[in-house]
């Protein structure tokens, strides 16, 4: 492991969560949660984002023990950001039953001045307007990746084009690739974001694993053969702490080592969907991710 | 090349296509035909199917043209099959039109001495009744492969159990398998295959690629990454008869060999799509197969 940091911003949430295999209710969440705690297999991580004055302890304490940079967690009066979502028999339909932001309303991201040189920064999903703000106090990182989702696609779109042409490698589902570029096949949607400005797209197929497109390179990462998705929560952000955490502990950002960064992704990823909330996700060691990288590689062998 | 033959028997008709890149009326269709043409880039082939009179002698000519054994391709009163069919937006489905069964409504696949001792065989997408029929006049084959459709799933499914418990390996795609099984999870559904009887699975998913189950196997081959999709029909022909033909290539029936044949079927099945009928698939050389195998291989590396 090098000693390369990874700075994180994103969303701390509480979720109230239920699929098939039952209910949880005000659990920890959010997508710089998941992406942090991922990254922190791999690499140092420093994690900025906000939570209210009835956030948990524990889960202070979990990121602690992760070995993760809380001090620019904010605690602000007011109550942490609330999801309450719901998955039925597709994993990858989330059906929203409540959103309340609370204290995320008026978030703004402040980089203290040890965190403005982390070399990888992962801009989680949040309004593009934060993602570039994070971006102007960050003093040049070496890579940059970032996420987002359909709502800011339909409602900050010239944002979110700003940000793509800052960054070195964007995420996105297949359904949000193909919403922001208007193109129904992949290829063509991916040749679409990367003329906006990333290097790389990696666009994440759920069930189907992803894929990694750049200027020359067509990269199909397989999937894990799941039985069981108790909750599907998170695994996109678990994929891109991976993915940015296994880029920082090695230092290389070669098409090479970005290609082996999105099996570690979705290696993270399968383990993030096993149980609710972070519950498995926080308990991997580096000889389980290991053997499943491995088990991936196997997968994808001829 | 080993002198391995292979035995393929199914349909061959005249199809009308309608599809987003235009129509074409009366050109060369059928599972054998395109599984024929397949594997005769691996292997030689012989043809079991029934044509009528109307049959154009430049399709016979075609086979000829790629070394198949068209000897026991019967030709007899009355009319070809032929069957009408479009594709919109989705390649995967296809909106039948007609199917007029003709001279296949009475085909009774006959193997003449020469065609029982072929040790690769492969049952195209026919009445399971006619499967099993052929596979009564074969001498203990070393390597059956089985293709089917929705159709016989739900009209004959004892026949085609009885199929299933005879081959080595068989071919659906991820609908089928969900029907046939009743499970939801392909990684299930895989298993209850297996469970009746075939040593292996391999699973069509379209655009996403291909999957080959086995006791202790679990394989995911890389999609190709097409713009054009002219004409889907026989993408799964090609794909079974690429893997068959290969596998014969070699004689080698073993794990390592089948994954690099799921791979061969997905190569040959890539050119399949780029033009209507068999005009594609019909005009590759080996090199232009192999290099396309070298891209999968590239797609997939990390």
């Amino acid at each position: 492991m090098t000693d390369n940091k990874v700075l994180i911003v994103g969303s701390v949430g509480l979720d109230a969560l239920t699929t098939p295999f039952g209910h949880v209710d005000r659990v920890l969440g959010g997508a710089a949660s998941y992406s942090s705690v991922a990254a922190s297999y791999f690499a140092p991580v420093s994690m900025v984002a906000v939570v209210g004055q009835d956030f948990p302890a524990e889960n202070v304490e979990l990121f602690k023990a992760r070995g993760i940079d809380v001090s620019a967690l904010e605690v602000k009066d007011g109550e942490t950001f609330f999801w309450a979502g719901e998955y039925g028999e597709d994993p990858n339909q989330a059906i929203t039953h409540a959103t309340e932001l609370n204290v995320f309303a008026d978030f703004k991201p402040t980089l203290p001045p040890s965190h403005r040189s982390h070399p990888f920064v992962f801009l989680a999903n949040i309004d593009p307007v934060l993602q570039l703000d994070v971006l102007n106090q960050a003093d040049s990182p070496e890579f940059v990746a970032s996420d987002t989702m359909n709502f800011w696609i339909a409602s900050k779109k010239d944002e979110l084009l700003e940000v793509l042409k800052r960054v070195d490698l964007c995420l996105m589902n297949d359904a949000e690739a193909r919403m922001l570029t208007g193109q129904k096949l992949l290829v063509d949607a991916a040749d679409a974001i990367l003329a906006m400005g990333p290097k790389y797209a990696a666009i994440k197929k759920g069930e189907h694993g992803a894929l990694l497109f750049g200027e020359n390179t067509h990269f199909s990462a397989p999937s894990f053969p799941l039985r069981q998705i108790v909750d599907p929560t998170g695994a996109g952000d678990s994929f891109a702490g991976g993915l940015v955490g296994y880029l920082a502990s090695t230092g290389d950002t070669s098409e090479s080592s970005i290609r082996k960064a999105v099996v570690y992704g979705s290696t993270v990823a399968s383990f993030d969907v096993e149980d609710f909330s972070l519950r498995r996700l926080a308990s991997l060691s580096r000889e389980d991710i290991q053997n499943r990288y491995d088990l991936f590689t196997e997968i994808a062998r001829f």
